[in-house]
């Protein structure tokens, strides 16, 4: 180890990313797009690509098997992977899942886990086709990679929004933060009295967007119903707000959005006003939703804008104006990532 | 969770993994083979086939960072997960890793990791094309996982040894094995005098064994050269006689082994013996040469017989025998697995 000591937490996931990929050359003439989207892009045959992805999950760090029931952490687990697939506008196959487990789980607790995976992968149509089992020394730790295709002509990067085009999201926003925040408060009252029961009535939407997300793979098939391409796309996982910084950067241009558009179902917002949260904030930072960003050209107006399923929630412009939020008033916030350092306390 | 409480340890990895993938059904027509052999066989064109298989390994249970150094560590994950598409006949291609680290580690550290991770990658001809890295409550946690490609006529499975095959395995074996027993050693000399320098003199063939394995790629070619197509193959991960099980197992036969055909490097029997261990159990049973193990019909034993890169350690025979390893007094021993559990304490 060389003497010099630089903290993870001075670059965050993404710098330290970046930083450790950059002397990584493709040699592979099937690596048609390696890191730096939502899934690699191989090459496969003359019509598909292969796309391929993978997402690690921590106990104590992503997940809390205090309130997060097994089965639910499987699906969610193979739910977020899959919606990297949706990402680009592919379909999933295929996911490997590897798990390393301590003693403290019995048989039957995996078994419920595998129930949870095996719930997604009969949702997601997605076979499970290999993986690895092995001990722990501390808590469970869960890694999915999953494999999809998508055909050559309609593969989506971040990298493709261009001026003027239109910024849509897909369902609504905070809700799984809302969830989480819920579930963490009952936690607290839980510690304090375990006699106490939580209290988690008249959450059901909340908890479910935060406990068993769906990845829009509806929205794939929608698109080519359609027959719209979107012309960049990133599912929205660590937050609104830190992936429009992330398509921002890939296409090289800015995002300008409206405070007033963002979609926050209803119950998201009572739930937020409840605790003292701005809903906009939900909406702009929380994460987990696994609903899809994307943009079009103006001419798909007709055909996404009057879809209920997507809301139209802003427009891309040139890279040097930067990337805001504007409210009912005009006034215009700098856009910033506030989704999760992993490194940091 | 429900009542029932089975210990971990009661099945095994392997009794686990069935356990609790036996309900999983494919639904996915891209599904050629699933689980139970090296590697996922996934349809791409018409002439190959993908490959995907995938490793896990955190720190304290497959390593110790207080022996292991990153690079190695970086180098030993792409080497072991590069020997699963070799266990298939394959090619690698692609990988992605997924990593957990605490916040003890500074950012060189992993920038060591990641320098091993790129010199296996150009020695393997492989691209890293994706990833993801979050923080960990404890130690490292390494995922990797690995595509590769086979032309559909070579795939191998372990399931194609038939009785009077020969068995054959690449290289030597116990080297690995040998090499962990020396930085054990070595580790608890240091633990209890820290001022004393570790003894690694003349053990740098086994160290080399442990520390930075080669997956046989050049076993691969060297079978399209020869046109010799093994009937079966698996990769010696936990251990030959482990191994051999489970080919025996798969393809619905038994094996019969010779212990003075073991081959063993005079180097692994040197220390073996300085340390009281049976060359012939580190040979057998000591896990990670990531060498290849397959059979071949008895009319490939000109080409193969002659070869120095092969041993040819017993054949195939009827299920009902029994699976043996023969002494030079022709008694045989029944072969049983001794390799890892990773639930056992």
């Amino acid at each position: 180890m060389s003497e010099k000591r630089t903290e993870l937490s001075e670059l965050g996931e993404f710098g330290l990313i970046d930083k450790l990929t950059k002397d990584f050359k493709n040699k592979n003439a099937a690596t048609i797009y390696g890191i730096g989207d939502d899934a690699a892009v191989l090459e496969r045959d003359e019509e598909h690509y292969t796309l391929l992805s993978t997402d690690m999950m921590l106990e104590g760090v992503h997940f809390n098997l205090m309130y997060m029931p097994l089965k639910h952490l499987g699906y969610k687990a193979v739910s977020s992977n899959v919606s990297d697939i949706c990402a680009m506008n592919g379909t999933p196959e295929h996911i490997t899942v590897s798990l390393a487990v301590s003693n403290r789980f019995p048989q039957e607790a995996l078994e419920e886990l595998y129930e949870g995976i095996a719930h997604a992968c009969e949702i997601f149509n997605v076979d499970l086709v290999g993986g690895d089992t092995t001990s722990s020394v501390s808590g469970l730790v869960l890694n999915i990679a999953i494999m999809g295709k998508v055909k050559k002509t309609d593969v989506v990067y971040r990298s493709g929004a261009k001026e003027n085009d239109l910024i849509v999201v897909t369902g609504d926003l905070g809700g799984a933060y809302m969830g989480l925040q819920i579930l963490e408060r009952e936690k607290e009252v839980y510690k304090a009295n375990p006699n106490i029961q939580p209290d988690l009535d008249g959450h059901d939407y909340i908890l479910q967007r935060q406990m068993k997300p769906e990845a829009r793979t509806d929205v794939i098939a929608m698109f080519s119903e359609l027959k719209v391409k979107p012309t960049s796309m990133i599912d929205i996982s660590d937050g609104l707000a830190s992936e429009l910084l992330h398509l921002a950067k890939a296409s090289d241009v800015s995002c300008q959005i409206y405070d007033d558009k963002l979609p926050i179902d209803a119950k998201t917002s009572m739930t937020a006003m409840e605790m003292n949260v701005n809903p906009n904030t939900a909406g702009l930072n929380g994460g987990e939703d696994y609903e899809l960003l994307f943009t079009i050209s103006q001419k798909d107006y007709e055909t996404i804008g009057a879809n209920p399923n997507f809301t139209v929630i802003g427009y891309i412009s040139h890279k040097g104006e930067g990337s805001h939020i504007v409210d009912k008033n005009g006034a215009a916030i700098e856009l910033k990532a506030q989704g999760w350092n992993h490194f940091k306390d």
